[in-house]
């Protein structure tokens, strides 16, 4: 059908989401990879971390199709694959993690995660950044509101050393600044009579724009927040499962979580997520809330789970991620020096951000120059968007099967793109 | 595996949710109505009403095999198949429903469906049913509480002809004592300073013990509730696609509701729900929230969503529904002359509850009770459970290809069990 067509009958929903591009695309079809519009377009998706192991991958389509044909039910009746998973899924953490809770989006995750840690401390006050995103629910989306204003949380300027809180202090100097700012609100909660229950960030401060941080910052803001009674929540929603080059997020930033929330790739596109964290945590929030989930922990998403986990441990995607993640950032380095607009180079494994700028002197934010990027190289084939605080960091996000030449193609591209 | 090997292996799910029967059983293969356990005992399923239309439903398993195969991508790119699901469930309503949101669970869907409430009328506050349960979220589990205590919302009793508000009050006049109580939780909110948003209950009250309730009550409580600048939600997670023998339980109870909540049969085990409203309501509600679902509005829901749809129609289960449903509703019913425990048969289609009490006269809740007839049952094959307000009614709600058959087959050891 064609674009006005589908635009003409859009009243159904009413708008729905944001398009990307543009000129929205029509994806009829995806290998991989690839995915492919109606007139028969090949593109390289570069931006779709839910299918981790490629579209409509053979293996955990099959997974699906046979757990389908023989058993879908709650978790109100015994069956083992759902603790096979969970074991196998705990087993990847290097942080202690030790039961795990099931759930079918990212939002649910977080809305669980920020149960456990109120319920484990007796607390409510909870620490997240000034430019984050946990989900869409009525409590969960304080955390973005642009400022936090809620009574049961504070936010702290993100970490960064690109565009430090004060221009002229770097390095440890810098992570004490921002340090400070999580000491304070500690403090601010102990002095508003909100008793602190923890710190809530993306590991790798994926929508914040994948900043470099202050070397051995959150190790030492999890300290903080430990002595003051509260718990860590890393969320690895967009962090885990190899993004990084590693498989958590965490280990990537060198901290130690408390509790984990995780998501999007782990159904290659079927609703699951989780919150891990200690047996104690867990029983916890269990015994506080006995928690429910009618189509979470099910046969269905204990079958596609644990086949991404097959996939992504026989093909070696961690291997891949970390080396044509650090192949593709090297060569976009060297791009970025003949290039004024390619500000800043961040980012690990398959999840790079280019941070677009007016000039490379004051660093000023690019958002329509990130935004025009991803409109030419769609054209041109490739499937990237912009994020970042000021929507001015290219995202580069593809799915864990790109290899090395996919990413030649794009440097080719993204070449010819920059010299236009 | 042993069930005490399972039972051994919980940490990693840290008892996960509370396990059906005195003995929990392991099921592992379904079809149609029929579950069977580990060593191959067949049970008639009479609760599940996520697999509606069966369990492995051939049609459903081909109809997911076949979308992952070929693509299951967000909605930020156009593609035709969602809008023609929104269509065709839209046109299944009989109420002004315009526009839907899709989520993937029924607490997403209750998160929405507050959101839509408080944009469109600019207030918060919201009354529901003192034993209602809407879903697991921060906020939607408020509603839950016992007694509710949040600022932004009031519970009334629900209403109910078996053990009335005021003994020695009937018929009209207990439903003025029951609207009575909507217009004070109306005032109270006025008089607090926390303006009305609108009104949140199940179209047929699942969690209360789908009471028989007084005659036009819940028309006149959305007269009550739209002249004080409210919108009514009904939520039709349980309530609807046919299960009460009409399409809604809105149409069961006689009301037209603003904002619907859909959700558990809708993918039949795979995560999906939604919100329907008004074309306004919608547009209200996206453009204050931008609202996104990664998993949501997807080709693989839409797909899927559609196919349950066809079978549904194809094979008229909602005439089924209504006909079984009203069959075995009189056999209980003449089955109650005889049996002092059965103090009341109630409900619609085929979700039925028996009031199991001490004795007739006084209608003391017998919890008990009740659940020894799901235990005893499950040992005859026959897989129920309990549910209402005080936990004592058994709840019968089968897959809606329950046929009149495996009714009689119940029946016999139903009055076996009640001679024992």
């Amino acid at each position: 059908m064609s674009q006005t067509g589908l635009a003409d009958r859009r009243q159904a929903l009413m708008g729905a989401a944001t398009l990307f591009y543009e000129t929205p695309i029509e994806i009829v079809r995806g290998d991989g990879v690839y995915l492919y519009d109606e007139s028969g377009r090949q593109y390289i998706d570069m931006y779709n971390n839910v299918p981790c192991v490629g579209h409509a991958h053979p293996g955990i389509v099959a997974a699906m199709q046979e757990q389908m044909a023989t058993l879908n039910v709650h978790s109100r009746y015994l069956h083992e694959a759902i603790l096979d998973f969970a074991e196998r899924l705990l087993a990847r953490h290097s942080a202690p993690m030790e039961s795990v809770v099931f759930a079918c989006s990212g939002t649910e995750a977080s809305e669980i995660a920020l149960m456990m840690a109120r319920h484990a401390t007796g607390g409510s006050g909870i620490i997240c950044t000034d430019a984050t995103y946990h989900g869409n629910s009525t409590e969960v989306k304080k955390m973005s509101a642009r400022p936090v204003v809620d009574a049961q949380f504070r936010s702290i300027p993100f970490p960064q050393t690109f565009r430090p809180l004060q221009p002229d202090i770097h390095g440890a100097a810098l992570g004490e600044l921002y340090l400070a700012r999580v000491q304070a609100a500690i403090d601010d909660f102990a002095a508003s009579g909100v008793p602190f229950a923890g710190m809530f960030v993306c590991s790798i401060f994926a929508n914040e724009g994948l900043p470099d941080i202050p070397p051995d910052f959150m190790s030492a803001a999890v300290d903080l927040v430990h002595r003051a009674g509260g718990l860590v929540i890393a969320d690895e929603v967009q962090a885990g499962y190899c993004r990084s080059g590693q498989w958590w997020g965490y280990e990537t930033s060198g901290f130690v979580p408390d509790i984990v929330t995780m998501g999007k790739p782990m159904g290659n596109g079927l609703p699951l997520s989780a919150v891990a964290a200690s047996a104690e945590h867990v029983a916890t929030f269990r015994r506080n809330t006995r928690y429910f989930n009618t189509f979470a922990s099910s046969p269905l998403q204990a079958a596609v789970g644990m086949a991404v986990l097959e996939v992504i441990e026989n093909q070696d995607l961690l291997q891949s991620s970390a080396a044509v993640g650090a192949y593709l950032r090297q060569e976009m380095k060297s791009l970025q020096q003949d290039h004024e607009a390619m500000g800043d180079v961040r980012g690990c494994g398959l999840f790079l951000g280019i941070d677009w700028v007016t000039d490379r002197q004051s660093r000023q934010e690019d958002r329509q120059g990130a935004i025009d990027v991803a409109n030419r190289m769609k054209d041109k084939g490739f499937l990237l968007s912009n994020a970042g605080a000021m929507g001015n960091v290219v995202k580069v996000r593809p799915p864990l099967v790109f290899e090395k030449q996919h990413a030649d193609q794009f440097l080719t591209a993204f070449r010819e793109m920059l010299t236009e």
